[in-house]
């Protein structure tokens, strides 16, 4: 670790206690979890959570939408609330970091403050958001979505695969469904909002960073591309007459490469990583072939731009190749970026506390991305090995998680200091 | 149909009905037929295939491979076998031509010979060979295979869908599986084998003939190819640290189709009919991807010359990225050409009759191919529409069948008349 004692005010020991410990209850193997949204596990670990916010004095209250929010009352109730938070909650097949060292990291360096005798004068809230991954009714980020009121229409109706609907999961947790919209937070509440996450990619283990600045979240453009052709036996059609559907999606995902390593080394990405072949069999051409796209961009008008250039490959590879093309867009998000105020905080106290970091987009989404749109906010990334997560092998070692959060106690700090008159 | 009246020595009206007969057994939809193999709706089909031959007064039996085998015994014993036939089961959601025609046809032209009054020195045998197909078993030209004494070891063993095995299904029809092998002619015993079937493909409907000359079979070389990169979110590793197995995918499906372009208009095709994703979620990169190559050329020499190729760019591939790669070979089957005294019979019928045909090669596989290894054959392709086979939207016209017939007439004829001493 390279953050000098003097300059670590947190408790690592506790923190890792706590890390451990939450990471038994739904725990998979060696060091994987599982805790589906609103599952007894994930209710279980919510008590405990919530028992170290009360151990951290903090005033505890579960929200309309399941959030569990720990609060310190500031000195001066007029001013709007700093939020801290992220989400305990799992993929089905996950590990014990992702969202969890946000929660648990917001806790100890709150605590941390205390314990040291410091008082703001603007209120914290500590959240730990109900759903962020959204595995279980195919719908994430719903505790952050309902505290800024953007809960769409019938999503209560959603159901798991046992058939059981978030209604039915939220009255099992005590809460009232007909409630939910009251969780939302009048934007004039919120003054910013602060995260903590595993980096769910390599940026920082390349740049031999164990913590890194957001700049952005990326919201991806998704398409859904269909081919069609027609199907014929691969030994009995030559090629002039062919109208293979997969050669149409080969030359798609290699256009798509193309355009996006034009961009290099810009933070463009674009992936096919979803594919469908009719009728998948070795001695029939393929007759229909879909295909999802995944493009980034921390710059939208850059990612519209790749996007018109693949239009326009996609309609001459089907045109080549005597093909029908059907684009259909799934989901347009907008980047949504950082505050240059918070990232410049997190710069100098990088420099204050002489430790290495790197400025990188988000590819993922996060609970910061609904909170984005009625605050300010910032992100701090944890490097974690190889890039894994969602999956029992993601790990961030013990110094790393350390660093991060003794890293986001100093920023949170400073904000509080220099930001609260 | 552009035969002349005086050329026309089978009956049309007779062959149309047997084969709307035939396509009420195991009917689908309007069209379609599903006739798996040994089914009820098989053995159906067969005993009345049966009772046809033996109105066309051939001697019939079923051998021990539940082939059925229709034989009009010629005047001299001792000259070897000229041998007709197809087969009449089918694919799953398959069609009434697939086959059929070609034992149907079979009958009609020696049932004609036989009311013409003609009577030859060889004996002829029609042979409606049990499961071409191999839809049930997974594995085809079973009784083709057997009859020419190819069978596998352990191949009685394997299982339908219904956990049925090969063996069992035999049983069911009344053989004894125990003496399979008793099927298997000694190859003195054959002359030659002469098969008619429609093309499953689009080369005759291209060059608007209704009857083509087949050159020979181009067995497939089948690889099975497995790239293998690294999975990550696709929000969050920059392009250069990707290892995208899709990636390499649809560089070598391009590769393949551009070294099979190179050698244009030759008779060469390539394709990619099967690829496997994963994880194949929208949101993460592939890890692994495997899929299919299927290479046919009736000029191997020049199917392995691609075949080096390809293996050369699959690797330039895997090294460019960083993907491990595997190869695996699934069939290396070699070409096996028809005979070319009886293209040559077919080429003068084809003058004297004033029908245009086509020589073209074949992909598919056919009974013809197991027969190949025993004696010289010959095949004589109908033209259907749009190419479409195993399938029910499967067409041929009655004309081309009746053409393609009455030029199997003539051509068996010649043979009979001309190779018969």
């Amino acid at each position: 670790m390279s953050t000098e004692t003097s300059n670590l005010h947190i408790n690592p020991q506790r923190l890792l206690e706590h890390i451990n410990e939450l990471a038994e209850i739904g725990k998979i193997g060696t060091t994987g979890v599982r805790r589906l949204a609103h599952s007894k596990d994930d209710l279980k670990a919510l008590a405990l959570v919530e028992q170290w916010m009360k151990d951290a004095n903090l005033y505890t209250r579960i929200d309309e939408v399941g959030n569990l929010i720990g609060r310190l009352e500031g000195e001066d109730p007029s001013q709007p609330i700093l939020m801290l938070g992220s989400h305990i909650d799992s993929q089905p097949y996950g590990g014990r970091y992702d969202g969890t060292i946000g929660v648990l990291g917001a806790i100890e360096l709150v605590q941390s403050l205390i314990e040291e005798g410091h008082t703001f004068k603007r209120t914290i809230e500590i959240v730990s958001f109900s759903d962020e991954e959204g595995s279980r009714f195919n719908k994430g980020i719903f505790g952050s979505r309902g505290l800024v009121g953007e809960l769409e229409n019938n999503e209560l109706e959603r159901k798991d695969e046992d058939g059981i609907s978030r209604r039915e999961a939220l009255k099992s947790m005590g809460l009232d469904p007909e409630k939910v919209h009251d969780a939302a937070y009048d934007s004039d509440r919120l003054f910013a909002f602060l995260e903590m996450h595993i980096e769910q990619g390599p940026v920082l283990e390349n740049e031999e960073a164990a913590v890194g600045i957001v700049t952005g979240i990326s919201g991806p453009l998704w398409l859904t591309v269909t081919y069609k052709g027609f199907a014929g036996h691969a030994g009995s059609v030559p090629m002039h007459l062919r109208q293979d559907a997969f050669l149409g999606a080969s030359e798609a995902t290699k256009a798509l490469h193309t355009i996006v390593q034009k961009r290099q080394p810009a933070s463009t990405v674009g992936t096919v990583g979803h594919v469908k072949v009719f009728p998948n069999s070795r001695n029939i051409i393929p007759e229909e072939v879909s295909f999802t796209i995944d493009l980034r961009d921390i710059d939208l008008e850059r990612r519209n731009e790749c996007e018109r250039e693949l239009r326009i490959e996609l309609e001459k590879i089907a045109s080549n190749h005597n093909l029908e093309l059907d684009i259909h867009e799934d989901t347009n998000s907008e980047p949504r970026y950082c505050a240059d105020w918070i990232q410049n905080i997190m710069i100098n106290q990088a420099e204050h506390l002489k430790i290495k970091t790197t400025e990188l987009m988000s590819g993922p989404f996060h609970d910061a991305m609904p909170l984005s749109k009625v605050c300010d906010y910032g992100m701090i990334f944890v490097r974690c090995k190889d890039g894994i997560s969602h999956n029992p092998l993601e790990y961030s070692s013990e110094q790393d998680i350390i660093e991060g959060t003794n890293f986001y106690y100093h920023t949170v700090k400073n904000i509080l200091t220099e930001y609260s008159h």
